[in-house]
């Protein structure tokens, strides 16, 4: 459990530092990876996955995670977390906070978990929030 | 893959029918199944999914689900299919069409494949447009 906690963080490092090498580190390369973000359709595979990262990461807001309610389980071969994502997010139009409910899927490899899947929603956004995306 | 498929299309059936008896056939009863509806918490284990269900099913909207853009991957004893719901919702404030794209995971049991992830988000909702929860 511990090495399916330790992908899962990973996987926001990545995020946090913008880093496209460490992201891809975390994924799966495979056909079958998705991934959607709040406000996203779902995108298949870790070339499609990548440039929609590669879109976030062009961009001039950076952000930081703080990870809450994470229950992560071991099922079979493939592991399921699901968290809050506590997020400040600082942009050009100053600094906002909001919340995001995640679920990230990891198939073990032989020596590590390996992201695929990963969707995360906003909610209870208030009216005045901006939308994640 | 087609038990696969399925197991994903009662599902909807179980929502569009407003029947909690159809829809915990198609859950599985364990504490890591976990559910996500577009603008909630994720709930954790049947139990509490089930109360999400109740509440949903005893309000007065009806929804038709047309799925599209299904992709379904078998890995190990799991299977995630990915899809569009195109909405039709129908209720007290009238007619409302919308989209939401949601995760949905199974597990392999002996004889059939049981829901123990589904989130859903919407996207691309115009501004006018209500939100799903």
């Amino acid at each position: 459990m511990e090495n399916v906690l330790r992908a899962n963080r990973a996987f926001y490092d990545a995020f946090e530092d913008y880093d496209i090498d460490l992201m891809q580190e975390v994924w799966s390369d495979a056909d079958y990876s998705r991934c959607t973000h709040p406000g996203w359709k779902t995108m298949y595979g870790w070339t499609a996955i990548r440039q929609g990262w590669e879109g976030i990461f062009s961009g001039p807001v950076r952000m930081k995670f703080d990870l809450r309610n994470v229950e992560a389980d071991i099922i079979g071969d493939i592991a399921v977390v699901s968290l809050t994502e506590e997020i400040v997010s600082v942009g050009a139009a100053g600094t906002d906070r909001y919340m995001v409910v995640a679920s990230n899927v990891f198939e073990r490899k032989v020596d590590r978990w390996s992201m695929i899947l990963h969707h995360g929603s906003a909610y209870s956004l208030p009216e005045t929030s901006p939308r994640f995306n």
